[in-house]
């Protein structure tokens, strides 16, 4: 195939599944010269954020399943060693690559093995603190290791200034010879076949480990991804099945966050390279000078949002369920014990859907519960969500407030306060509120001793005990509906009766309704379960 | 006080009390400036790693109570916000003090505040990814800040040779005032008061950014510390009350894994600057190219062993509770999802004393239980742990092998079996198994309707859920013990009836023994609460 008509499928399945464009239209040439220059089965090639491998998927025996890129039992969003040979590791949070390929080299090095260890990574990723360190530590792990640098002078949200100085300060230091040992190759023209593959071969038949520093463009052969390489970062699928326009729970904090922030000068906001993502672009647009977006810098930011509660102000946090995994040291050792203020706007906290496992938000809550001193909540609509936040902004402590991808659900839960006598307690977090409202409400219509009373688990952390008591005093079963891992999870938490909620297993990618489904998560299915239940619990359900 | 006057109160308390000594003689001169040149009560100075902070506590007010450090109740053993206005925050993880540092410092410039920020760190520090993380974002953050590199050439284990490389090609860059806008003043002689009081003047009043590099000898003014700094890390305390001569957790591992490596040519072993307390040493020495020591980068470390494990190794990581803490997300992505074969040897699990909050090892449990793939035990004694890292080589997947510090108890479990129709269950961690063998002893001596079965919680996860189904079909009440945080702990995830562990707090530095009594978690205490509870259920009690 020739880089057009790669480019052409990428475009054409991207259009319509959704997915990671622009980077991914930037790298088809380098895919296409590593395939040539490598063997791909038998090489390693680990690619970091693979986000940028469409075109390595469809150059390595995946182009006939290419249409099924990001659906359900499809081909997944990122890299994968179940999917393909040709993929050498798990490839969805950034900065991990070279440290990757490193154990990858000094396990063929031990084996005497004759493989080639390939990473690739973008600039944005290398300014993460993990691929640092392994660049820092690659001369003990092994003397010969292929790093691409894929350099797009452009991490996922503008601007992250800093990124490219240290970017030229490497480069030129690398230059210089000067650096780790590694042997330095390029600039080279990214979108330049014959120039990759030569630079290729060379690093390839080097005795050392050498960096080929390769230039793209974000976006290529696309127009208007190149023109706005952002916007067409992460595409959404264009046949509408996601596409009710009701308000997204990041718009829905974005709003907030600023409506507060004309009010409160002490307000600032931070992002590791998610701007647009977490609904902050408003944010940024309005209050630049109290915007720091830090670029894939997870550990740093939560730590710099603690120096900043700590001299006076009030930072919120807005980051991704799952990358916030990347700092949970900095909110224990710098956040939670000394007791600052910083509220952290878990985005994505949830199934995600189309971009995975690696994606899904679903540790945050059992992973941060164990911490002293904080607080974790979820709103159930946009009204609580800046109700959560200004509860948030005025304790002396920190906060977190989780919510999932997407749109918001009306809820109308106090419908069912006028139940009486009622036989079941199903708490739920806010964003499945619905859900337990709709369960709530068949349960009501299929039989009378099935009566329900909804909860909104607003906070989890910690909970309305008191009321969990009486219910138990009443001799309620209880049930949980929550959109995370069950295992350290709020069933577990409260001790209920029934957990609804992710079990202990990766999730793959597919649309969150499908999985849902698959996963016994719809309404239907819990109605099924909890009357299941009942039939073994007359004591309650015969009152 | 002079140099030669604190250094002989800090060798004299720590030599009785234990502490960090090398590193805190190496930074006396560095305290005394800039105590001098900067006002420690309005200014903020942020130490990195706060084991090098002795003398800045003594210069600070707390002089008369130094000779309580690390004692229960007396001077903590890092800088510490609650203990004194002169520490601007928490500092017992490494790494993290030029992102706080360059929080205050916003902080500073938002308010318009005339405060100077410092950010004192070490060169070992330096290559934990978020301070260069830090580094890369400091221009964005704050137009002027203070960071004092105190390089001492050493990390906490040596040789960790590729900091040193990245320390000069930073410094290299500074000097040519290349990178990230700073201003580089030294190198500036550490032990020379004159010199630093110049540098840190001169530093203090310009308008810009400053690095000052100042070289220190670690452990200077004891000649068996500067002789063998690393055996002066870390001193304990000489007065016997932890001198038991018994085998360490650390000790049996460390062997352990060098027999099973004779054995075994896959097995590569892995420490982040933590050689000798992990027990590594021996098998350092025994494998030198099995052996690696990436210097304090954990992150690197975790997806550095998932390469390794993809690459048909066994690695062994061998890493602290609360630093394991440092790579949660890289446990989660890179080893977890793709279920690859990487043995994390989490030492410190549970309470560790004298290190105080930032250091106990509560939250690796809670934190990765939630890790679909995960396996966790924990063993009950040398042949034990023998036994479980034998069965953690031949898993194909992730295992935890988590122990606490200090020594291992002889536990004689077996002696309860002969119990016929038991009341209580007392599952205990491994290293509480003693325990709940002295409260299974003194309850049986107590009354006979207070029989005890006593059960190794030995696998954690997945737990032997028949034998829990078995005692609950028998009605016999459920008892916890475990050396970990009880939120998301193990007495939630099997539902136990009494739960006995760390509750939702800090915990704060003082001896093992004497926080157990203070948290009842003595072996009187539960005894006293599970009588309490027998009270209260007459129907298993009286069968």
């Amino acid at each position: 195939m020739t880089a057009e008509q790669i480019r052409g499928r990428i475009i054409d399945v991207v259009l319509r599944n959704g997915g990671h464009l622009a980077s991914s239209l930037g790298a088809v040439e380098i895919a296409m010269a590593l395939a040539d220059v490598f063997n791909p089965e038998s090489d390693r090639v680990v690619w970091d954020v693979g986000h940028q491998a469409y075109a390595w998927k469809i150059l390595t025996g995946r182009d006939a399943q290419f249409d099924t890129l990001r659906t359900m039992d499809g081909l997944g969003p990122f890299p994968c060693p179940a999917e393909s040979r040709a993929d050498a590791a798990v490839a969805g949070h950034a900065g991990v690559s070279i440290s990757v390929a490193a154990g990858l080299a000094a396990a063929r090095d031990a084996h005497g093995g004759d493989e080639h260890v390939v990473a690739v990574i973008g600039d944005a990723s290398l300014a993460n603190g993990t691929a640092f360190e392994a660049i820092n530590n690659l001369s003990g792990a092994t003397k010969k290791l292929v790093v691409v640098l894929n350099d797009n002078e452009m991490s996922i949200s503008r601007p992250v200034g800093s990124v490219s100085s240290m970017l030229s300060a490497l480069i030129s230091n690398l230059q210089r010879n000067e650096l780790f040992g590694l042997r330095y190759i390029g600039p080279v023209d990214g979108h330049d076949l014959r120039q990759l593959k030569e630079a290729f071969v060379s690093a390839r038949d080097d005795q050392r480990s050498v960096i080929v520093h390769v230039v793209t463009k974000k976006g290529k052969g696309y127009e208007p991804a190149e023109r706005d390489p952002t916007a067409y970062h992460g595409v959404s699928p264009s046949n509408g099945s996601c596409g009710d326009t009701a308000k997204s729970w990041s718009g829905a904090f974005g709003d907030a966050l600023c409506d507060m922030a004309r009010r409160d000068g002490r307000i600032v906001a931070l992002t590791a390279a998610m701007k647009d993502g977490t609904g902050l672009a408003g944010f940024a647009k309005e209050f630049p000078r109290r915007f720091y977006d830090v670029g894939i810098s997870e550990g740093h930011m939560v730590a710099f949002a603690a120096g900043l509660a700590a001299g006076g102000m009030r930072p919120v946090v807005a980051v991704y369920s799952t990358f916030l995994q990347r700092s949970v040291d900095q909110v224990m050792h710098d956040v939670c014990l000394p007791n600052l203020p910083v509220v952290f706007c878990v985005d994505r906290a949830g199934i995600v859907g189309a971009d995975g496992a690696t994606h899904q938000g679903l540790y945050d809550f059992a992973m941060l519960r164990c911490l002293p001193n904080l607080t974790i909540c979820q709103p159930r609509d946009e009204s609580d969500m800046r109700a959560l936040l200004d509860e948030a902004m005025n304790r002396n402590g920190p906060t977190v407030i989780r919510y999932p991808r997407g749109s918001i659900q009306a809820v109308c839960a106090e419908a069912r306060s006028d139940v009486r006598k009622p036989h079941v307690a199903i708490w739920a977090t806010g964003d499945w509120l619905w859900k337990a409202q709709a369960v709530a409400d068949i349960l009501a219509a299929a039989s009378p001793s099935l009566q329900c009373e909804v909860v909104h688990a607003r906070y989890l952390k910690p909970f309305d005990s008191e009321l969990l008591a009486r219910q138990r005093a009443a001799g309620m079963a209880v049930a949980t509906l929550e959109n995370a891992a069950l295992a350290g999870g709020f069933g577990e938490l409260i001790g209920a009766d029934m957990r609804f909620g992710w079990p202990d297993a990766f999730i793959p990618h597919g649309s969150p309704a499908d999985l849902e489904k698959r996963y016994g998560l719809d309404a239907d299915s819990i109605v099924a379960r909890i009357m299941e239940f009942s039939l073994h619990q007359p004591s309650i359900f015969n009152s």
